[in-house]
């Protein structure tokens, strides 16, 4: 399997990581997607060791390399247009998170999959899924471990740091709740099984430390299709002396249960009693992705997983805008984000 | 100081716990406020060795026993008349919160105090405000250890067992969201210093193992007047293997660090790394509320954040019932919820 890889602005670590215990893949080609190509091309190498060709523009390395999957990790604002130009040429995806800034731009890459060959595969890199204590609790709640699900709640916390200047403007960045919030409504739409009926959200940009539009502070509210509720608070207020970059957690509680991860542990307490639950073996999402193409399985994320992801997280982050008016009247929960 | 009791239906314990401490107060009379006075006279003498006067009539009462201060913890759907008759007469009033189950109600107890001679007083049980970690959190809030506050995550998680019957009718229980999330609502109030300016909520009533109305899930998020966000998660899906009956639980993230209280503990993160703070000592909410009136002092809790409280409980609680009606065209979250 051929793979071309286009931008390297947010997680395609992924791909690097799981290079190695991938023999089957072979990357054909680089495309700095608008960014330089040449430190891509210097980072790749410390992972892979073979020849790959370099382009800057990444229309002409799709038209020119051999390639079965692309990784797209350009411009967040051009991950819709790149996942549209991939899918164009039926080309599988394994995009960055969100796949799309705007609710228009997401139809887009729709319809491009509509179209596609049928097999085309595109989903982002909702990467958590694959992270041991988040899979274990995955595979405990579909075993029943907590019943039939009711409630879940979502934590993510990061340090903010000093971001680069894109995550400043709205227009390349896109918001918190879509970057950083994706996670947490990502494990509600998991842990749920079940669409999204309704968001609510409110996100904040105060004292943000000179970084523009961007939101420090956000919390998303929801009501699944199957009738779970969700909660998801997203901030980047986690201090720089905390142990760890994020602070992840989720709550998952059921009519027969209640499981909970933090710190990387998993914690279940149902009639059994309390007690840690044994982590998963660390899949890694993009070896995950590979496999399931290479093995025709579903693998553990799939591309409406993805649209209805992505459509939840913009219509949060415009419900949010909506509510944070201030001259205004009467402000609406999102309905239907779900298209039905 | 005399004082008068109506009720036992709730946490009338509060009073009981603290009379040993509080030799200055004396129990005049007791009615059971539509519910039976002899049981309550049996486990009031556990507590209490001296002489007091039973009455079936709580208004009765309230025009024939000497008295200053008067618990209400009657029928829930009277707490507001009673508060009102207490108010009328310009008694001190403890009442068990919500102080009302309408906000036409609230109203009526809001114009009582209004009328009632100065320096009455009016408050409801918000117990955990004196519980040992969540006020070792809030000291540490208020002398600065999060710097300015951006967020606040409430839970407040309890085993359901088997209720009695007046938790199963929205006309005699009020709803969830005002009962147990009464406390998660109270801490956003109390730790973002600031009136509560949007809310928002989810509720549902499914799995609720034969009791009626009683909703088992319930989500609120809200915007505050000075701009903190909130997200509060209730729920009744504690198992009943869980080591202690409430999963309570309070996260405060500002600019300079975040404390969480969990597990009875509370931890800090900020500049001087990550620690846990020394408990404050229980001071108990009605010896707290006692000791104000005797030595003139403000109290942990006031009538306007009783007041403010309930208004946001229960336009929580009337949000969530409109989110929830399925033939919804738009949800609309509840605009100023407080009085301007």
């Amino acid at each position: 399997m051929k793979i071309a890889l286009i931008g390297h602005r947010g997680h395609w670590g992924y791909v690097l990581r799981d290079l190695a215990r991938l023999p089957e893949v072979e990357v054909s080609a680089i495309s700095g997607g608008g960014d330089a190509v040449e430190p891509m091309a210097e980072t790749l190498k410390k992972y892979y060791d073979k020849e790959f060709a370099l382009y800057d523009d990444y229309r002409k390395m799709l038209d020119e390399a051999e390639c079965d999957l692309v990784m797209v990790d350009g411009p967040f604002e051009l991950h819709a247009e790149m996942c549209v130009e991939c899918l164009k040429r039926s080309k599988h995806v394994f995009c960055e998170k969100p796949v799309a800034l705007t609710l228009e731009d997401l139809e887009k890459i729709e319809d491009a999959y509509r179209q596609a060959a049928p097999g085309t595969r595109v989903v982002s890199m909702v990467g958590l899924r694959t992270e041991p204590a988040f899979h274990a609790a995955w595979r405990a709640v579909d075993s029943g471990a907590v019943g039939k699900v009711q409630m879940i709640n979502a934590r993510k916390s990061y340090k903010l740091g000093q971001r680069r200047d894109f995550y400043k403007k709205r227009s390349s960045y896109g918001g918190t709740i879509p970057w950083v919030g994706s996670h947490a409504l990502d494990w509600i739409l998991w842990f749920s099984g079940s669409r999204f009926k309704t968001v609510g959200a409110f996100h904040s940009s105060a004292e943000n430390r000179d970084h523009g539009d961007l939101e420090m502070t956000a919390a998303v509210m929801c009501q699944m299709e199957n009738g779970v509720i969700g909660t998801a608070s997203i901030d980047y207020w986690r201090p720089l002396t905390a142990p760890t970059h994020g602070d992840d957690q989720v709550r998952v509680a059921g009519t027969d249960g209640v499981i909970e991860v933090a710190h990387g542990e998993c914690t279940l307490i149902n009639q059994g009693g309390v007690r840690k639950i044994a982590l998963s073996e660390d899949r890694g999402i993009f070896y995950d992705f590979v496999r399931a193409i290479l093995d025709g399985t579903p693998g553990i994320v799939s591309a409406e997983d993805t649209f209805e992801l992505t459509r939840a997280c913009l219509a949060a982050r415009d419900d949010a805008d909506m509510n944070m008016e201030d001259d205004l009247e009467e402000c609406c929960i999102q309905q239907n984000c779900s298209q039905k």
